[in-house]
């Protein structure tokens, strides 16, 4: 027996391998329990959502942990308050967007606080109807999102016991299709405070062609839904904004909320501070880069290539860098805004490690955002060309051939490994698959090349230049969300159930005031329409096609005070 | 400015891009401190050993935790007891290795207990001469190599306040140089519990040649040490047993300490139970491995190929399978019992990716020690051609067109990475680089290929085979230690004052009932010449030579109840 599947696992109470069991910092998701052969941690069945034992002593320690609620959300009911009517945060796509969104566009914003009159309210519980909620996840797995869930069933529970709240199982697959989960308390007890999306899984992310819209229709009709929460981040809330408008249109009574979640932080604008899933990512990823400059000062001979997630922006990078001080960053938006070309980028990489060789360092570690390739001029049109022959259905073999002459020719300059890389294929979103193009490894190539060209020209005079690469992506997207993910992401639930209950359609939940403690935060949604934006240059190779307002991802902003 | 230095870089109170201030339990490594540019994340300076602030609050948390001392290591004094004249645990090597050290081989165990009579212990303290000992860091930083230089620390001024403890800088390098700093509470008070071995750096790790020797002899006369402690792993107890052999020879008075100190956990043997760094390295793995399990499940579309470290022996990948419960862990040593081809690995893993695509499943997370490919017999063959040449200082151009037939068609066949990888240069001990060498892109390359031929031949019917590839190496090098490396490492540094004070050399600091609350720990030393077996066969291309007593990795006990 070579390769060895868990039936075959023994117990960690064999004695030969263990470690001692003293109380640990870091303490492993150990103990095997319930093991179903061949699967994975947390002993869970084919089936989604099974409940199960958690996997290990941190996982069970997290578990206890309560999430906190602002004041307005503690009680019963909440009191809605309407402001101003909105327009769009892209003042000149306002009429594109208005046009798009005739039933949608323009609503107010809306607060929620704490009932001003307690025996009026407690009276109006009485009154109350049960009410019935779909979930669904759609987008990447972040940190946080089974909390969502939780938070939108205990708000659910309080509101009217008889309610029910229904789970999509495999996310939008599980939606077309009908395929739920009641969930319970029972359902819940091993997903609380836990990473990954698991209780229900996701697939493929998108609510757009008119047949997947129709068929989320059917199932909201179906099971006879008040409303439909989806789960996500750019892009599954510009379908939910889509989806809510056709269900007006089409006088079905669900009211369809999103909520903001994803690692990348991307999903950022006056409504929306953060994310779900952003805080713990930056947290887990930090502690993984100050292990690795560590280890870089400790042997003080290698210089550490670290990609991390962040496609269109990058935000993870950022704040990564601000919290473990990596030698170097470099930023998308900053090689996008001065359009630098490759080679441009490769010599600031040499200009560094030669001045620190100077200081008598040869070792570092820089930080790349997977989406660094796509702001480099000519490899964003390279990816393009790729891109629409891909559309065009063109086999992956023929593809060289019939690249134009210049794209061609940088193609035939890339390392083999990035050439087989830039032909996988492509996202759910028709955008190139950029976490498995190795950048940080394309960079470290070519450094390591210009380093032994500029030793030869006598140019550089330090001992030879050595890189080590790593990709800091999927490790920390399964981590257990971190105490303000816990928190953010059980408030968010709350507010979805009484953004449902309020009738309101086509609305995202939010929270202003994050950065004070969580009896401080504002508790509010805003309309999807009015974080719209209408782009007029393609950038990436997006699905969303030129002209079509959507929810875009937003860059960081290089006046802003972050990146001062 | 695209590229950024640290200086550039702002606090942390920039309000943009700053993740709530909750109290996390994944705390970052935040707070910029002291930051000299262009200098890494522990705020520290170009020199070793400058006493510095700690870089965020875990690390500070960490720093306050007190290391456990077992009874007989906690008073002014220890009994030390003779046992048993040793011999080797290779009885069929035992005249060469004591031929080879004849002025240190078959020395008696030692234990060290609580002394019979504190009256006259207390006396013994009064009549002691201050001691001097150096300390070097030689191999790999494992977390927990600080606590052993901190132990040791406390254990000699405790013997006698006027004692004074000297730190190599920049490992076995400064050890030749006679550069030191002198070890002092002050100096220490950043580096307690911390990983890395940045308190003092490493280089070359090797105290072999015969000028290597004559240089650490001198710098040992020069100090006037009554010992010299070498942290480090397999080969480097081997060279101290080789110094402290030559140091006897020549009647220098400095004593020679080993202790094990290695994250790979393949120095093992009947008196050593772990080395210190694998508990914390393995759980840290075991963590992130969980993180990619859940995130395999919450997609259920992609296969997770990750590897670890463990060169010569997959100590490493099966604890952490052990711990985190991936699908498949693809042992080294299995591989090289049963000599499985390349091509028979592959086809196993396929044949489980079948397997699982039948029940409906089309993700998975295989586990593959760095090791494995020296494992594949005709892998090892080009691998052990590549170094020969290397040896005779081929350039590496050349290498490929001097191989065998048969290894040059092998190498032919791999895909570039994987061969540019093969030609990188060597390690200090003239090794393959096997951590460079992406053994898990290859295994998942070449899969991939096969699923696609059996989706041809109509042998396979289920979705795409989709891989992702992650190297878990430096990232858990640099962790803090777990409670059980502090404590433990922290033990050693004391016995191996002890050993010294005893006038023992050519010893290793040993502990006994790991798996036992501290205070039944039983402290001891070996003689490193008992750990000690004469290789018949070349295992790798170690820098061992055929016949030179050694002490060697050892292997997964295929027998043993761990695997069992």
């Amino acid at each position: 027996m070579t390769i060895r599947t868990l039936s075959y696992l023994p117990r960690l109470s064999s004695p030969d391998q263990r470690t001692a069991p003293a109380p640990q910092l870091h303490q492993p998701a150990s103990k095997i329990v319930n093991l179903v052969p061949s699967d994975l941690s947390r002993g869970m069945n084919a089936d989604y959502g099974v409940p199960t034992e958690l996997a290990g002593p941190l996982q069970q320690r997290r578990a206890l942990y309560q999430p906190r609620l602002p004041p307005c959300l503690q009680g019963a009911t909440v009191r809605v308050e309407y402001d101003d009517a909105t327009t769009t945060i892209d003042p000149t796509g306002a009429h594109a967007v208005a046009q798009a969104f005739p039933r949608t566009y323009g609503q107010r914003l809306v607060t929620f606080l704490s009932p001003d009159d307690t025996a009026g309210a407690v009276k109006a519980v009485n009154e109350r109807q049960p009410i019935r909620v779909g979930v669904v996840f759609s987008g990447r797995q972040s940190p946080g999102g089974h909390n969502v869930v939780w938070g939108l069933h205990d708000a659910l529970k309080v509101y009217n016991p008889q309610s029910i709240l229904y789970g999509f199982i495999g996310g939008t697959e599980g939606l077309f299709a009908n395929k739920t989960l009641e969930i319970t308390n029972d359902v819940l007890a091993s997903y609380k405070n836990q990473g990954g999306f698991d209780l229900l899984g996701r697939s493929i992310d998108q609510i757009r062609s008119s047949k997947q819209v129709s068929a989320a229709m059917t199932t909201c009709q179906d099971l006879n839904l008040d409303g439909l929460v989806i789960v996500g981040g750019v892009t599954s809330n510009s379908d939910a904004a889509q989806l809510a408008e056709t269900l007006v249109q089409k006088n079905c009574k669900t009211k369809v909320v999103g909520v903001p979640v994803s690692l990348n932080g991307d999903l950022k604008n006056q409504f929306v501070e953060t994310t779900v899933g952003f805080d713990t990512v930056c947290k887990v990823n930090s502690q993984l880069i100050s292990n690795v400059c560590l280890d870089a000062i400790s042997a003080g001979k290698y210089y550490y290539f670290v990609r991390l997630m962040g496609r269109k922006a990058s935000h993870v990078a950022l704040e990564c860098a601000l919290q473990s001080h990596p030698n170097m960053l470099i930023m998308g938006e900053e090689v996008a805004l001065s359009k630098l070309t490759l080679m441009e980028v490769i010599n600031k990489i040499c200009d560094g490690v030669q001045a620190r060789a100077e200081l008598g360092k040869h070792h570092g570690v820089l930080l790349i955002p997977e989406g660094l390739i796509e702001s480099i001029p000519e490899m964003y049109a390279l990816i393009q060309e790729i891109s629409i022959l891909h559309n065009n259905n063109v086999p992956v073999t023929e593809i060289p051939t019939q690249l134009s002459p210049w794209a061609a020719a940088l193609f035939q300059f890339l390392p083999p490994f990035i050439r087989r890389e830039l032909l996988l294929h492509q996202e759910s979103d028709n955008s190139a698959q950029l976490s498995q193009i190795d950048t940080e490894q394309l960079l470290a190539h070519l450094v390591e090349a210009e380093m032994i060209k500029r030793t030869k020209e006598g140019r550089y005079k330090g001992k030879k230049f050595s890189s080590v690469c790593h990709f800091f992506g999927y490790q920390a997207r399964g981590s257990l969300p971190s105490n303000f993910d816990c928190d953010y992401a059980y408030v968010l639930g709350h507010i979805s159930l009484h953004m449902i209950a309020a009738g309101l359609t086509g609305y995202m939940a939010t929270v202003a005031n994050l950065k004070d403690p969580v009896h401080k935060w504002r508790c509010a949604a805003a309309p999807l329409t009015a974080m719209m934006s209408v782009r007029r240059h393609l950038r990436g190779p997006g699905a969303i096609p030129i002209g079509k307002p959507a929810i875009h991802p937003s860059p960081i902003d290089l006046k802003g005070k972050a990146y001062e």
